[in-house]
């Protein structure tokens, strides 16, 4: 599977501003390593929907997350898994995935770093980073009770324009990630920073909110329409709706967002299973009891590509790992 | 969690040598990245037996397995993910853990190559290895038809007296894995692939089967039992009860196993549920119907540490991350 | 300089294929990490040739060497620094540089690690790899005495051919590297093994030697023209002048070669330097004697990028480290 | 060599504080990759001193420097290379040499990174970390005209402490590190520092100067020994002599220094030597001419152990390369 998954950059990077541009909702889930990128690649359901119509579902971006690479890690989220880890990590995916890949850029360090984030990234063929307004090291946004510390808006504003600046493609997006819900601040601080971010070259907005009732991301959503309009400007806007899940992304969609992130269901689903696997195996003292909450070790090497492996050796009559010596004169 | 965790390589190193030494059953669960190698130290079950008996269980090693670290990184098992890769899997499996650690080190390249894995384990803290004798470079010994070239005894034997000497502790443990009934070559091979290896040095043997029944791996046992007398040595014998789950861990150690591996389970059950959490979020356009599968936020964040940092984060007075800002002359 | 140096994947990708059609010698040099990757970009000659001509000179291509890279390591060209560590300064390099790339690729590994290799370096920009008919793990070909095994050049064509398969672009090239003059087979051997690889789709020829006298080479070139002839090909050829380091390029380019590679250079000075450097210091208990063996620290400011940082600070009037803390509700 | 140079963390991490314990000046030069390392390990001068004695010297450790690591992976010395790529360059240096290591560990980040930095060093085997007391991101000190911003001394005492608190041998040390002369605010500044980072914990302190003249140096290290003997303590102090190069190692001893860091030598005389090599081959299109700039490959081979593998290869009777295939039954 894998090997057939490879896209260059060129073809991958300007992949989400050509969904965007065709009014599609961007449906992103969470990866953290190459496995879980090639489930976000080819996790798919077809069927008939309630009309019966036939309908085929798939994820169209890849969300690159700090919580749960650093989690999978073994690390919290307070930017101690550096840009350099989470490089590595972004690498990792793409070599073995082909959907347009979002990047959460923590705060984005200072401009100068990143100024070499966005390079980086954007040579890689990521199509977006979003970067949030908090004073590096930040915390994870969504334990209670975390302190939380924003940067004046025109510093991060500045951050953003110097990010635009070193930008190569057209393909490539900074989105803004507003933490004025998170941290108190209400819906008007949030409105005048997407302003100050906007203005900044920003290409998008993401406003973040812990709560369990979408209505403060919905009225900020109107209000950002009202901004748009005012600004002459058509960005998108992204919301991530951990802790809000009831609102389904219909009603995301024509309250006016673009891109609907499911931002760390694959490591908590992964984590939930894997304790829950270890302790069946501990009780028993054997696996079989654990077995049925496995996968078969055939679709982990259908995944990734080891069934191809397996079918070209065979068909590989010339390279039976058989070196014939040939004496050097050396 | 995280940084209570942390351990020397001194004080790791030696501790399967010492569970060896005091004739328990040693139980090792694979992992393949820093989260899975806490849920192998922490998990846990605590109860009452059938009679009455109060019992605690854990499981005693990590195993760091080649399949679940390669196919993690989204890439099939065949050495592709190469040792320098595994290194950096080890080393973030090992900041965050306390249990001693069983690398599955494949075929162990060539024996120069062999004698930098050793040393630089050993430097680790791991506490052993294990090779198998295979070709590089190797295929994964569990998917059917899959063609599997062994290594001729002789050199295998002299790669593993190559890594035995340039080992610094006696802590660190080099152990064989044969590959005879993978290849169908029968027990007589097996035994007396032991016995050159044995010979040669290794501190211990694994025979592998990925037959569903355990008669083979137990009448392999019976007949290694032999040859130790014979040879008049005690090192301890290693299974990897994929196959043949049926098996209990009292039945495997009364059979003369001292070493039982999980191999595969942490990876196999997070690729199903992350698959499932993937499909259900499809299916309802929203995670409200994925959440009971997922772990709640805060499980992980308890796990990783993050619980912690806001602890501390609050008790510390000082450190507002509020620099104060000293004009320098330059 | 480094920022300016930021290059995408697709507008280096086809660079040495350009100039090739262009009818040029490609000069390339040794890169073993970022600083020495920015020296092949950045170094230059200018002035007047004995006919009172104006001449520039600088290299065309920088060649990521497995000798330097390993070295640079601290460890032997045997493969023990594996294709993901090699991956790492690839990255590395090409983060901060904008010549074409060459990548030394050892032996390439099996033909479905080879798969990996290429689509790997054509993500990631570099133009072309070189792959050599010896057996995994391969020997420095230029220490004398040492054993050198090659393989089967069916084997290898078809090596060649699977990572013909999996290649995504026009631009990039597979070269296959002869090392029958180093084993000592001769030039019948070199030219079989020459028609065997072009046949199979290899996209030029590098012939090896380590010789001090270029005649066994520059015979080479001549029956290899015939013999693109014969096959009606018209495919570059490449040498590295390590040991017949007499000939200049000129002569080389009317001999038939299109490629010219100064393999290890970099490397070898910076060792020779480094040493002295430090015996000096040793010897006079002070750096005062050696700080003309050293660049002044401010070149290497000014060649990593450090200077613009400075500068950019200078300009930055909102950015000044100052985080206005806001406090949360959290 | 390399292989011959292998040593545990739990043997090298406790070999700085043996050597100061002995009143030894302890010499350290700056490494930045892994052969880099190795000249550290094994530069050494062998000669008779004026009075006709007898003299052995080498250095006593190894500096893993922040701007060399920086530079030598091309980037500016601010941070950008964070401590996951430091680490990994850490490990490349520890896997081939012998000596203690103390690590430039720039601000150290927020005191929750820097646990985490404390922990992976001591975990590895390095035996000091000096950190500074900029705030994150810091630049570089010696490029004059630089922005220069100073963290305030209670909340970088704290960090201190915390990084204490998690230390888990009596082996590792933390050294701070005063800006005070870098940032223009004189010796009463950094006194006053010196004493609240000696009262948090610290095992040491650094005093920098970019001055030409170490006279403001000197003076600081006498009015330590005044603070020393009022706190009733005995910590060593640290000395980097870039600028002031003139004064020798056995002066800045009688002045009360315990350790001399060459802190970027080696780096600097490879960038010289690098483009004044790059430069001779472009001058004359061809090696000839830059061949005795550049160490034989021999010498190369050797350091870095290649002439062993060489030998045991030959000695390798059984091992052939030379697999005996057996067929599987799959």
């Amino acid at each position: 599977m894998t090997l057939l998954n490879k896209t260059l950059p060129e073809e991958r990077r300007g992949k989400l501003k050509h969904m965007l541009a065709q009014g599609q909702l961007v449906r992103a889930i969470e990866a953290h390593n190459g496995l879980s990128g090639i489930i976000a690649d080819n996790a798919r359901i077809e069927g008939q929907d309630a009309d019966g119509n036939q309908v085929v579902r798939e994820f169209d971006a890849i969300w690159e997350s700090s919580l749960t690479d650093s989690a999978s890690k073994g690390h919290p989220d307070i930017e101690v898994i550096s840009f350099d880890s989470r490089l590595h990590t972004i690498h990792e995916i793409l070599a073995v995935t082909k959907k347009p890949m979002i990047v959460d850029g923590d705060t984005g360090g200072d401009p100068n770093m990143f100024e070499y984030t966005v390079s980086k990234l954007e040579r890689a063929g990521v199509s977006a980073v979003i970067i949030e307004d908090k004073v590096f090291p930040k915390r994870n946004s969504l334990e209670a009770g975390t302190t939380q510390t924003l940067q004046e808006p025109q510093a991060f504003a500045y951050k953003i324009k110097r990010g635009k600046a070193v930008q190569m493609t057209d393909d490539f997006m900074i989105i803004a990630r507003l933490e004025s819900l998170i941290a108190g601040l209400g819906l008007d601080d949030a409105l005048d920073r997407a302003r100050a971010y906007l203005e900044a070259g920003a290409d998008g907005i993401m406003i973040h909110s812990k709560s369990k009732d979408p209505s403060e991301i919905l009225e900020f959503a109107k209000r950002y329409q009202s901004l748009l309009a005012e600004l002459e400007m058509d960005k998108p806007l992204v919301c991530v709706p951990t802790t809000y899940n009831n609102i389904v992304e219909e009603e995301l969609k024509q309250s006016g967002f673009h891109i609907v992130i499911y931002a760390n269901h694959l490591l908590r689903t992964a984590y939930k299973s894997m304790l829950e696997t270890a302790r069946t195996i501990l009780l028993n003292q054997r696996s079989f009891e654990a077995d049925p909450m496995c996968a078969p070790l055939r679709d982990i090497f259908d995944a990734v590509g080891f069934l191809d492996v397996k079918e070209k050796d065979r068909l590989d009559e010339s390279n039976k790992n058989t070196p014939v010596i040939i004496p050097a004169a050396g």
